[in-house]
């Protein structure tokens, strides 16, 4: 009974380990994204910045500069356009939560 | 004679060590930069983004669009206007070279 309680106690911690350390699930929007910012947030276009670890409201507010159009850019404008405001801040949270670097 | 080329040699190596761990000096005007995205490039500010690390071209191209109003900020249009291009190359290099999420 013990050792059946031990070994539940760890799994439970193991499966807590994994949860921690798990990369966060990527919204649906992100899969566009990642063709030119890098699967991981880390670009390999020079002039395509880097999303990895930047801060999620400085990544929310590019976006909805990009939707509105007060930020120029005929890639992003295009590519902002259909998003609602939910699907901004999920992919804000995202690449902010990936480490910055790769 | 031996122990003093030996003393040279790693006196050499420690030297060259620190050398490739020294940050890069910072340009002159990247104190004022400093002042929002952190005078380790990262900000603490959260609608700032992070410069650390991020691509020099891309940063680069951020500065010149800021310095010529296509990319429209209220504290970044007037803090690029006097910047040369050298100015901005050099805030780039510097920029992308610190270690990003610092």
């Amino acid at each position: 009974m013990k050792i059946d309680r031990l070994f539940a106690a760890l799994t439970a911690a193991v499966l807590a380990a994994g949860a921690a350390n798990a990369q966060p699930a990527a919204p649906a929007a992100a899969a566009s994204c990642g063709a030119c910012h890098g699967a991981n947030g880390v670009s390999a276009i020079p002039t395509t910045p880097n999303l990895a670890g930047q801060k999620a409201p400085y990544l929310e507010s590019a976006l909805k500069a990009y939707r509105s159009k007060d930020r120029v850019n005929p890639v992003m404008n295009p590519m902002t356009g259909a998003l609602t405001d939910a699907d901004i801040q999920a992919l804000a949270s995202y690449y902010s939560a990936l480490p910055a670097g790769g």
